[in-house]
């Protein structure tokens, strides 16, 4: 962290999301089996629970993370000025998440929970095909309140940013809320990312509903625009979010992502990698490359690019943030 | 963590040590020297000073280690039955460091402390050249004493492995007394490492009294050896360390190491590694190899080359501890 003056009048981007130190370790397929968990897809589970499944972990590695937190780490790695609301407590894992935003010169002020629930956290089991399983105990994550929202910090940033999963707990869900509500009062763009097909079949109508009249900017990967509109056929899903929202980035894993408009359709290709290590993030960091571009003033189908380039190198290593500067990744391979 | 049966009625090794998690990151030459750090070694700094130190450290990963506690893990990853004494507090890192060990089925049952001081950190800032600057934060670590040592463990296992970082604190010292009594008392070895060359200069003359009279085995590094003895002759440390301990294992890194008996000097080759990635728990993985041929019958010069290859798996990642299985490891390199 380094001596910082004061907050700058314009940020590119602050997110809202659940704050979580993810617990990582690698474990056979059997494993996952035995737990009964579904492979590949984020449980939300309950204390005791969670405490079950990381008995079941073998050795684990602890990453700051969270969904919406790691888009905003992908988008300070590109260079973007980007502030975090979400909830800690006063605890080891809580200082080590404000640490790492700190780190990347994340502004962050959200106050620490001094009593209560603990830091939340995301138990991720990596199989050996780079499929991630995630158990998710958002703990003091989803005691975040309207009066978190920094109304202040919100409407400095030319987007805000926010994930799905905060729909999951309704003080969270409230914030989410006064989040959109305030950006928009200030005349800022509000993103949202679906953030898995399992929390659409959660919120459903609400999600709909959102996509049609509260958001600018739609995030999905295709199983999650699939599930929001019930249906089997992509076309048919393009055809209805095009309809809905101003712009949607749909994203297809190795099929790379479709960009959908008022004007049309365009696709951009993955970023083909060595070596797949570890999934984990994929989505974050598409919206942080998608995101960087936006607000730095590039073309959808740059943006979708960069959003390809900076998934590109989260799924070649493990843990959900950049390891190296997405700025220079990005000036390798002409896109800065 | 696996169902388990009782406590066996035989151990191969029990360690006694800091009970530390590490938070590691990776930086410039620029950010050791700015913080005044001596580059490649290990500093005990205090509350203030640690948070300063992290406070300059960019993004972290955090991981479980302790010197003694990753020379047990990875005998457990060679498959010997172990156990481990060291205190961390009832927080977020102190569970972190009790299910690693429970993980890998390492015997460790030391209760937590419910209030003081919080779970122990060492920082470790790895430099391109793969060299780590450590500064370590004991915290309830060093709360340890005599109560905690745990005889009936002890008195089950072949050897008891001390570090000498105990030393660094009056109540962490006795506890190391006591166990070295409670072991020899029952027939079993002691075994020492020198931990660190700044360490054998806090406490020359208790190590050497120590290895000539309180220990069975040694284990030091070319610095550790050469400060304890106050000589720039590696030659003449080896004289001296041969006459006053039984067995005595020297590393001296990509030299390999010297196992020194009362019946001469054995040189055994290090294992070259494809890409040094840090040298984090080097010294530790090769005790864990040596202590398991030790344990398993084998002639020292194989205890070394256990030691080596153990040493090699683990410079090639990141993090102290192994990666991989090392039983396995051993068998295609037929040590098995």
């Amino acid at each position: 962290m380094t001596e910082r003056a004061e907050l700058p009048e314009r940020l590119d981007v602050v997110g809202v999301g659940n704050a979580l130190v993810d617990v990582l370790s690698h474990e056979t397929d059997a494993v996952i089996a035995r737990l009964g968990l579904a492979k590949g897809v984020m449980t939300m589970v309950e204390h005791g629970d969670v405490e079950r499944i990381y008995a079941a972990q073998g050795t684990t590695t602890e990453l700051s993370g969270g969904s919406t937190a790691n888009t905003i780490a992908g988008l300070a790695s590109f260079g973007a000025a980007v502030g975090f609301v979400g909830k800690v407590a006063d605890d080891e894992f809580g200082k080590v998440f404000a640490h790492d935003l700190g780190a990347l010169g994340v502004w962050y002020a959200t106050p620490p929970a001094t009593d209560g629930r603990a830091t939340g956290r995301c138990h991720i089991m990596v199989t050996p095909d780079a499929e991630r399983t995630m158990c998710t105990y958002l703990g003091v994550a989803s005691d975040l309140t309207p009066a978190d929202v920094d109304a202040d910090l919100l409407t400095r940033a030319a987007v805000t940013y926010l994930e799905g999963y905060l729909f999951d707990q309704p003080a969270a869900k409230a914030a989410f809320r006064a989040a959109a509500e305030t950006a928009h009062r200030a005349g800022r763009q509000v993103a949202l990312t679906l953030s898995d097909p399992f929390c659409v079949n959660r919120h459903r109508a609400e999600f709909a509903e959102l996509v049609e009249h509260g958001v600018d900017l739609l995030f999905a990967n295709e199983e999650e625009i699939l599930s929001l509109y019930e249906t089997d056929a992509f076309d048919d899903a393009v055809a209805r979010v095009r309809a809905h929202t101003e712009i949607a980035a749909l994203t297809r894993s190795a099929r790379g992502s479709v960009i959908v408009t008022g004007e049309g359709v365009q696709e951009v290709p993955s970023v083909p990698v060595e070596q797949l290590v570890d999934t984990t993030g994929a989505g974050d960091q598409y919206a942080a490359g998608f995101l960087y571009g936006l607000t730095h003033g590039r073309d959808l189908v740059t943006c979708g690019r960069l959003g390809s380039l900076a998934a590109s190198e989260v799924i070649a290593h493990l843990g959900p943030r950049p390891a190296t500067s997405l700025a220079q990744l990005a000036a390798r391979n002409g896109l800065a």
